[in-house]
C-alpha cells in the first residue's frame, strides 16, 4: 500500500468527508453546530490548558511581541465569544439548494442552477487560534469540509480545538473528517496542500501580508485574496466639514490596526483650506502623525514630509498620509493608482460627483458619507464573515456564507439530443 | 525613464484603458462592436493575406498536422462567422451597471451591490486565430481591457486582427489599449504575464491540457480553469433504453473531439443486459473502439479491456470506456472519482434516482435524461462563450459575459460613523 504525506492523506480523508457534508440537511448541520457550541463551553477547561503549553512555548522564545502573545491568549471571555460567533453561524440561513435562472429552452430542456458546497476548503491562518473554530463552522454550515493550517505557535490550542469539533461531528454520525487539522507545521506541508489540485477546491489565506503573498504566489490551487488595506478618505470641495472631521476621526482612530482603517487622507484644495486647519490639530492631539504633501504642511507646522512610500503604505499604526488634490478625478486616480481596491470613501455634498467616485473608484467597497470601517461581515449584514476579499473573482468585499458556495447547472431533459 | 518589457508595458496601458471602457455606455460599446464587424468583413483580403504568410510559416515546419492547418486557416466563410459572432455579442444584453441586494441597515447605511466590469481580462490561446476577434468582443461588451496572448504560429493572422479592431476603437473615441496583443510569442512572455497581479485581474487559458496546466501552474493571477471534459453518461436499471440509445450515440458521436464529448458509457448490471447487446454493435458500427469491464466484454467479442488509464482518459476520439455497475451509487462514485467535474448524464425513469444524481454528482452541469453535448454557452442560452470552467470559483460550466464581471459594493451614507 502506498503511502501518503498527512496532507495528502487528510486531503483525500477531506473529499470523502466533503461528498457527506454536501448532501446534508440544514437540520443536520444546524444541530452538529449547536454540538460544537456546547462542547466548546464544556470544554473551556482543556482548551486553556492547551493553550497555556502553546503560552509556556511562546515564552521561552527570544523577541516575541505582546501583540503576537495576545493574539495567541485564549480566556474563557474570548471562548465564549467562539460559541457566540458558532450560535451565530447556526442562526444563518443555509445557503445550499438555491435555485437560480431556471428556464425552459426552445427545445424543452429545463436548465438552471442550484448552489452547492465549494467542496475542500482549506485555510492557512496564522496565531489566532479562535480562527480554527470560526473558519470550521463556516465552512461545515455550508456544507463543505475544512482542512485547517494553523501556524506552529498555536499548535496545542488548534490540536484541542479540532478534536472537540471531530469528536462532535463523530457523535452527531457525520464523517469527522470533514474538519482536518494539518499537524506538520513546516512551510512544506503547507506548500504541498497549495498544490492539491483536484483535492482542494478552495484556498483562502487569513494573516499577515507575507503569508498572503506566499499563498498567491505559491498555490496552483484557487485562492482568494484577502486583507491589504490601503484605504482613502476623499473630502470634496462643498464638502460638511463637521461630518467630514467625524468621518476622518473615525476612519483613522476607531481601530487603527485594521484594514478597513484609513490610511490616507486626500482634501479637494478648496476643502483644505477650512479643513486641514481644523481637522490636523485633531489628529495630532489623538497621537497621529502625520505625513503630507507640500500644501498639506503649509497648514501645520508638525506635519512631517510625506515620501511615495507614504501613498502605498498600509500603516495598520497612528500614522496618515494627507495630499490636497486640484480636483476629484485627481483623488481617484491617486485611489485607483495606490489603493489595494479594498474600502475608498467620499464626503460631498454634490450629487454627481458622488455617482462619480462610486463609478469611477475599482474597489471592494465604495462609500459616500460614511467611514471606512464599515466594511465587515456583520455590518453588511452578512451574519458572518470568511475575511475580505480584495481580488474581483468570484467574491469581492466581506466573504459570508454564499462565497463559499458555487453554482452547478442542474439540466432536466425528456431524451433531447443535439442536432 | 524606465525601460518596460513588452507585455508589462502593454499591462499598463491596457489597465488605463480599462478604467475608461469599465464607464463606457452600452450605446458606445454596441457601436464599437459593430464598427468592428464592418471592419473585419470589409478587410476580409487583408485578414486572408496575413493568414497566408503563417500558413506559409507552418508548411515550411516539419511534422504539422492536417488538423492544425486546419485550425490556422481563416477562409472568406470563417471571416463571415466572426462577424457573425461579433453581432452577436452585440445584441446581447450588457451585464454591466445591473444593482442587486440593496438594502437599508439598522444605521440608515444603504448597501448593495453593482455589477463592473472585470477590469483587464488576459486570455492565452492557441493557434485558432478566431479567438482573438471572438475573445476581444466579449471583453470589451462586457467593458473590460483584453491583453491576447496567441501563439507563434498565428501571429501574422493575429497581428491584422488587432489591428483592424485598435483602428475602430481609435476611430470610436475609446482607448485603442483597451485591445492589446503580447508580439513576443517567447513562452518567458506569457510567464511574465501570468505573474502581473495588479494589472491583470483575470486570466483565461484557452486551448489543451498542456496550456491550461502551464497556466494554472505558474499564474499568481487569478485564473478560470477551462477546458478538461471526462464526462459520462450513465443508463439506470429501468431506464428508457430506445432514449439512453439515442443519447449515447449522440453524446459519443455527434462530435467526438469536443470536451462535452461522452467518454466513459456507465450501465447498471441491469440495464446492460438488454442495452449492452443493443447498443456496442452500433457504436462498433460507427467506428467507435470500445474498452470495457469484464462484465462490458462479456457483451460484445469486439470489446478491449479496459485498464484503469481508461477510466481517467479524455479520448477526444472515436474511443469509448465502458464499464457495467451494481448500482446508482457505484456510478455516481465512478463520476465524481474520475470525472473532470464537467458534464456528466443520466438516463432513468425514477424520480428518486434522477434527483439522487442531480445531487450528489459533483460537476458544472449534471443532466437527466438529455445528451451531455448541449454544455454550451449557446445551448445555455447565454448568447456567447468564453470557454467552460471546470473549477468551482467564480464560473462553472459555460462562461458567458456574467462570467466577465464582478460586484463591488457601494454604500450610500449621510455620516456614518462606527460606534
Amino acid at each position: 500500500m502506498a503511502v501518503y504525506s498527512e496532507v495528502l492523506s487528510k486531503a483525500r480523508l477531506a473529499r470523502d468527508a466533503s461528498r457527506v457534508l454536501g448532501s446534508a440537511s440544514t437540520v443536520d448541520k444546524n444541530r452538529l453546530l449547536l454540538m460544537i457550541t456546547e462542547a466548546v463551553q464544556n470544554e473551556q477547561q482543556r482548551i486553556i490548558d492547551a493553550n497555556e503549553v502553546d503560552l509556556d512555548n511562546l515564552k521561552q522564545k527570544d523577541g516575541y511581541s505582546a501583540a503576537f502573545h495576545d493574539r495567541l491568549l485564549l480566556t474563557e471571555q474570548r471562548i465564549e465569544a467562539m460559541a457566540e460567533g458558532l450560535r451565530q453561524i447556526t442562526a444563518l440561513e443555509d445557503p445550499v439548494g438555491e435555485v437560480t435562472g431556471m428556464r425552459t429552452r426552445p427545445n424543452g430542456l429545463l436548465i438552471g442552477q442550484v448552489r452547492v458546497p465549494m467542496g475542500v476548503i482549506g485555510i492557512i491562518y496564522e496565531a489566532r487560534p479562535n480562527v480554527t473554530v470560526d473558519a470550521a463552522g463556516l465552512a461545515l454550515k455550508a456544507g463543505n469540509a475544512v482542512i485547517l493550517r494553523g501556524s506552529s505557535e498555536a499548535i496545542h490550542s488548534n490540536k484541542v480545538l479540532v478534536q472537540i469539533i471531530r469528536e462532535q461531528l463523530l457523535k452527531s454520525g457525520l464523517p469527522e473528517d470533514a474538519v482536518c487539522l494539518i499537524e506538520d507545521t513546516d512551510r512544506a506541508a503547507a506548500r504541498e496542500l497549495m498544490r492539491l489540485n483536484g483535492l482542494v477546491d478552495l484556498l483562502i489565506p487569513r494573516g499577515g501580508r507575507s503569508l498572503i503573498k506566499s499563498v498567491v504566489e505559491n498555490s496552483t490551487v484557487p485562492v482568494i485574496e484577502t486583507g491589504a488595506g490601503n484605504c482613502h478618505v476623499y473630502v470634496d470641495e462643498g464638502a460638511d466639514l463637521e461630518m467630514a472631521a467625524a468621518i476622518v476621526l473615525n476612519a483613522k482612530l476607531q481601530r487603527p490596526g485594521v484594514c478597513n482603517a484609513m490610511e490616507t487622507l486626500l482634501a479637494h484644495r478648496e476643502a483644505a483650506k477650512d479643513f486641514l486647519p481644523a481637522v490636523l490639530p485633531l489628529l495630532l492631539e489623538a497621537g497621529v502623525e502625520i505625513r503630507g504633501c507640500p500644501r498639506t504642511q503649509s497648514y501645520h507646522p508638525a506635519v512631517k514630509e510625506a515620501v511615495q512610500a507614504d501613498w502605498e503604505t498600509e500603516y495598520l499604526d497612528l500614522i496618515l498620509a494627507v495630499r490636497v488634490v486640484d480636483s476629484l478625478s485627481e483623488a481617484v486616480d491617486h485611489i485607483n493608482s495606490y489603493g489595494t481596491m479594498h474600502s475608498e470613501a467620499i464626503v460631498t455634498r454634490d450629487y454627481d460627483r458622488a455617482r462619480l467616485f462610486l463609478n469611477s473608484v475599482d474597489a471592494a467597497a465604495v462609500y459616500v458619507n460614511a467611514s471606512t470601517r464599515f466594511t465587515d461581515g456583520f455590518e453588511f449584514g452578512l451574519g458572518a464573515e470568511m475575511g475580505i476579499s480584495t481580488q474581483k473573482l468570484h467574491a469581492r468585499g466581506p466573504m459570508g456564507l454564499q462565497a463559499l458556495t458555487s453554482l452547478k447547472y442542474i439540466i432536466y431533459g425528456s431524451g433531447q439530443i443535439r442536432p
